[in-house]
């Protein structure tokens, strides 16, 4: 389709806008030094996001009410700190509590603020990511990333990819699904966008999983843009 | 209450950000001409605000489900035209839609946009106000509003003053009522956010409602903080 309609892009975060694995990774090692742990924290973080997929889908199938993401990432680390051998029993709750928002704290790729800048002149810019919007909130208003309004699936109540979570997001921007953007670096995110009726922008994150990434290495469905980064995005779209 | 511990302000919009009747005026008076209609715009713009509280008075007591307010403008629109004898068969829909979306090409005062940048540095800025998002965020992309994310009626889906409105936001932000701080030139708001435990801030707007203004001409409760604009709230603030 052409993208000459679009008028919102609409981001995923986790990987997209942000790199998970390195700053998760980098919280899980200075609570790990503080509290005498032996861990490598790459491995850790691999782990607590695997758990990721698994934690919504109560709340996709309708058995768990609508549960926000800062909700699931403490209980996911509860069950990967166990995994791991790790005894709670002496970490004190506020540690547990602040290592849970490490997600807050994650940083953008080097070229994802600056993209933004650029794109933000002629689109508006969301979030279409299924972090709650504090979560999304405090990364931004840490790292820069000029969002227009933070929307995702704690407005819709609905986890990607889940159809309601890409169209109440058109709902509620008042426009139809072709005239906004799913920018993810994700196939499984494009698919269920595009079926929705979306626009859809692959960027290249190769390195999300680290330097042994098997999964989103190239575009995988017909997508309406390729772009290597946030700048080149910008590029391709006259910004 | 101290401020000190306030982290985010949460702004009510029409008449303490933007000048809603100027606004209105402006673009009915545009519509009229289109439509060789003569009303004084701004007796209409007053019409047309004058059924504001009641139409979400249905929403707030539960007897009609939460509808966005663009909705609800637009239906106050069709009532303020008939009540000024407006015969509507000759005006197409198209115009009535563009005009019902009058609300989003408000103009902020002259000092809110300065001041919103200075209290951005030192604060998370929110509209707490019953616009919805799309309409919050067209007005806000046109004119400059800095708001880290927007939250207000359509995501907590309740309206001002009901204590949800206040409580939602500080939820979904993920802080205390007393991290929250509502910015108003309204009495009747802050009384309801002061309830909830929130911090209150008056701002005059002597002029809201034109030369003759009665209501909110200065503050009527025990608020935290009074200031003349956002730029003396900025002052005041440390900011």
């Amino acid at each position: 389709m052409s993208l000459d309609n679009i008028k919102v892009l609409g981001f995923d975060v986790f990987g997209t806008v942000v790199d998970w694995r390195t700053g998760i990774a980098r919280e899980s090692e200075a609570f790990f030094k503080r509290n005498a742990i032996e861990v490598d924290p790459y491995v850790f973080a691999d782990t607590w996001r695997s758990l990721y997929q698994p934690a919504m889908e109560p709340c996709r199938r309708g058995t768990r009410q609508f549960t926000r993401l800062d909700t699931l990432h403490r209980e996911m680390l509860i069950t990967a700190l166990t995994s791991h051998g790790i005894n709670q029993s002496k970490i004190s709750k506020l540690e547990i509590d602040e290592l849970a928002f490490a997600w807050r704290k994650l940083d953008p790729w080097p070229d994802a603020v600056d993209g933004l800048l650029r794109l933000k002149k002629k689109y508006v810019l969301v979030p279409i990511s299924n972090g709650n919007i504090a979560l999304i909130l405090e990364m931004a208003k840490r790292t820069g990333i000029p969002w227009d309004a933070i929307l995702g699936s704690e407005v819709t109540q609905a986890y990607k990819p889940e159809p309601l979570a890409y169209l109440g997001t058109a709902d509620i921007l008042g426009i139809e699904p072709n005239e906004l953007c799913l920018v993810a670096a994700h196939n499984y995110d494009l698919l269920a966008a595009q079926q929705c009726g979306l626009g859809t922008a692959f960027v290249y994150r190769k390195t999300e999983h680290g330097e042994n990434q098997k999964i989103d290495l190239a575009p995988e469905g017909d997508w309406d843009l390729v772009a290597d980064s946030f700048l080149d995005l910008a590029e391709i779209l006259g910004c």
